[in-house]
Parts: C-alpha cells; structure tokens; sequence
C-alpha cells in the first residue's frame, strides 16, 4: 500500500479523557482518534502529535501527523468522518497531505498554551469545565512582573515533572511569550516557548498565582528557577484551566500539498 | 418560628440537571438548592425562582426566594454553605433579606435570556456544552430583521408549549429587546422580555436561525405570529445554547434590607 503522510488539526475537551497519548482500557484522544482513523482509511493508524496533553487538559489547535493509504487519503472526506464519528468531545478543523518528513512532533517549532482563573469570590458553574477558581483577590501586576522573568532560556527542572527512565533529559527551554491579561473576571495567562517539559504550564501558573495572592514574590521566580529542585515550586495548577491554543510551525513545514 | 422572607442569586449549568423545577426521583435545581438550603436552615424551604427554566438550559443570575428561620437566616452564612454543598454545578452570588411581600416570580418585571449559536463549519468540543453548533453560514443582517419583528406586544402562542390543564392562559407578552451580534464565530442572541412562555425562546431561536439560513424570510415572522399555531415554527432550538441571563426588578423590591 502506498502511504501519505497527514497532518489534522484537532480541537478536544479534555474533561473526559485520560490524556492524549493511548493507554489502554482508558480513553484517551488519541485512541479515540487513532480508532475513527483506522475505521476510515482500513488500516491502524500511529499518530505523532505537537504537545502530549496530560489527562484533564484541553486543546484548541493540536496538530496530528499520521501516514494513511494514499487511495483513501481523502482529506476534505476525513475531515467530514472524523467529526462526524468523533463529536461533540473531539473535532477536526483541517487536514492536509504533506511532504514525508512531516512530523506534528520534531517539525514543531513552538507551542502556545493558555491558562484560565476564574478570579471572583463565588464560583461559576458555566465557566467551571474551563477555568481554575481563585477566590482570593489576585494582584495581575505582580504575576505579570513574574512572568517576565520566565522569558529566555532556562532550565525549568524546578517545574517538570521528571520521567524516571530518563534522568538525565535536558530540561532547557526557551519561552518567548508569557503574558496575563483579563477578560471580565478570567485572568488569561499565554505562554510560547520552544518546547514545554511535562506539567510545566501548570507548575508556572501555580507559582504565578502564589505571587498574585502575595504568597510569593516576583523576585523569587530566579531564585525558583535557579534552584532546579521541584519541592521548592508550589504544587501544579488543576488541569482543567489549561488549553493547548496553538503549535507553530515553519512556512516549509506547513505548505501543504493538498488542501 | 419568626421567618424572614430571603432572595438569592443563583447560577448553574443545566447540563446534568432535568430542570429547575422540583421533580422526585430526577436531579433538578430547585432538588438540589432546596435540600441545601433545607439542610442548612434546618427546616424544609419552598423555592419560588423568576424563570422555570426547562432541562438542560442554563442560568448566569436567576433570582430565587423562600422564607427562612430569622434566627438562621445569615446572608453571607447562606451564601458560603451553599456555594460550598452546591459547586461546581450550582452556585450562589448573592443573598439577601427582603421584605416579606417580595416574590421572585411575581416580584419579577422583565426577563433576559442568551442563546449561543457557534456558526462555524466545524463543531468547537470547548463551546459544546453552551452552543448550538450550525454548520452552514448564517445571514446575521436577516437574523436582525426577523428580530426586530418580535418587539412589542404580541400574542405568542406560535412559539408556546401549551400546558394542557390551563388552554385559555395568555400568551401575550411583551418583548422590550431582541438583538443578535457575533463573538468570533458565535452569534449571541439576547432577548428581553416581560415575561417568557414555555419553550418560547428556544422557538424563536429556531426560527430566527432558520431565517439566517434563508429557509424563512424575515417578512413571514409578522404572518408567523398572527398564525398562532405552533404548526408553523419550527421546533425549538436545543437547551444548551440557552442562559437566563438576568431577572429584572423594579428598585422598591430590590432594596435590600441586610445586604
């Protein structure tokens, strides 16, 4: 069988998954993906993504690459299936044939990730699937003051959790973006960086709020990072406020072949 | 017992609930804040809301009230318990000791709802929970036309779930504000009104939808109404994309006595 590589872009609420990476006897995006695939072109499906998102966590805009049978390869007739079979937790906004070396992974050049807190006194029940609630007033000047200092390269160990099998993985990282803004009474904060370790937003926003509610200060976060010793970084911000916005990539790697 | 006669703001997301109304054997709004409060006041609460909202829809302020022992009715006491027995799916803004003549339905003098359509060619897994998703692209400026139709006094009937056991109740009333405007690719719909028969503004969405996708012209909504017969509407649109947004008073019942 002669096969393309594919690129999707997938939208997920993450609420009732148990991460993106397979793991069977649980759901998991990509094995809900991965089987609406199979099921569409034939064949088992292996699929690459930009950013594996942890149990709990949204995405807006992840990018899959997978290869599929060039005759069945029908991108505009996947995108209809998928939807259709995947609906209303997982949804395609585009797919795309591209050149082999394609990879949703190691051809990604950066990754955008958003954070809500819900910053009021009382909860909202309409915004509780999505945002992390605060009670406490949250000081936006302070976090914002923290948050520049995350800017550059680093190494970010105090804030990854470490996978035992590979202990000597580079936690180095570089952001390029890290910012907070309101909307009403959600504090947004954006972060872009090369790469991200894993729990490292959450990890982030954990200590970025600490600093909003006075716990920490902004010139502590050098000090944090400097250390490269987890214990010393408040526990991870609940999952359900993240979301995978966007990943980047290079005007080569995204031409797409096919539209 | 001496009683005072309370109010209280209240949200919730309607998805788990079978509506707000008191229904055994099915979880509902009005089951689950009247055992909270009940548990808290320790004596069973009659709960009277300004709008019945039907399962599955939504509330960002819906206004209850109910008489409560004055030695245990503490406002900011009410609101900390209930937030705490009730979230994430409900959840209380405000509480208040009003004076005994207050009733949140009979008290109430206007009604505003929202009604979410994501108008976009893919489904938004974020947006599911609050949006009826319509795939094919939506003529807003029709939309605005048929809107304008609705304001003033009319009988409803075309657009009103009759109940039964009351065939000769009224179905006049008066919509003070029907509009339509987009955000990003979701078209809101508010529309106040004096007060909302059953099912009324899921039957107008859907009419109005219908309008933006050129199946009606904003010029039958007049002959529509006049009909009066629900034969000629096209079935409610869904619950979810539904919130009741804000229940209005006039300022002599929303004075507040103890804030």
């Amino acid at each position: 069988m002669g096969v393309v590589r594919m690129r999707m872009t997938v939208a997920y609420d993450g609420s009732e998954f148990h991460g993106f990476a397979r793991n069977e006897g649980v759901p998991t995006v990509a094995g809900s993906l991965g089987d609406a695939l199979a099921s569409v072109l034939g064949h088992p499906v292996e699929i690459v993504c930009a950013g594996r998102t942890d149990r709990g966590v949204h995405a807006r805009a992840q990018v899959i690459s997978f290869d599929a049978d060039m005759e069945r390869a029908d991108p505009v007739r996947l995108v209809r299936a998928i939807n259709r079979m995947c609906a209303p937790r997982i949804s395609v906004s585009r797919a795309s044939i591209e050149s082999p070396d394609f990879d949703a992974r190691r051809s990604c050049t950066g990754r955008v990730y958003r954070y809500r807190v819900l910053n009021s006194p009382v909860p909202n029940p309409l915004a509780a699937g999505l945002c992390w609630h605060v009670e406490r007033p949250l000081d936006l000047r302070a976090m914002r003051t923290a948050a520049d200092r995350l800017l550059g390269v680093h190494d970010f160990s105090s804030f990854c959790r470490r996978n035992p099998s590979k202990e000597h993985q580079s936690m180095v990282r570089t952001v390029r973006r890290a910012v907070w803004w309101l909307e009403g009474d959600v504090a947004v904060f954006e972060i872009e960086a090369s790469a991200f370790c894993h729990q490292m937003v959450r990890s982030l926003v954990a200590l970025l709020v600490s600093v909003g509610l006075g716990r920490h200060k902004p010139s502590d976060v050098g000090a944090i990072i400097a250390a490269r010793d987890r214990s010393a970084t408040p526990s991870p911000a609940p999952p359900h406020g993240l979301v995978l916005w966007a990943a980047l990539y290079d005007a080569a790697a995204t031409a797409d072949h096919h539209r």
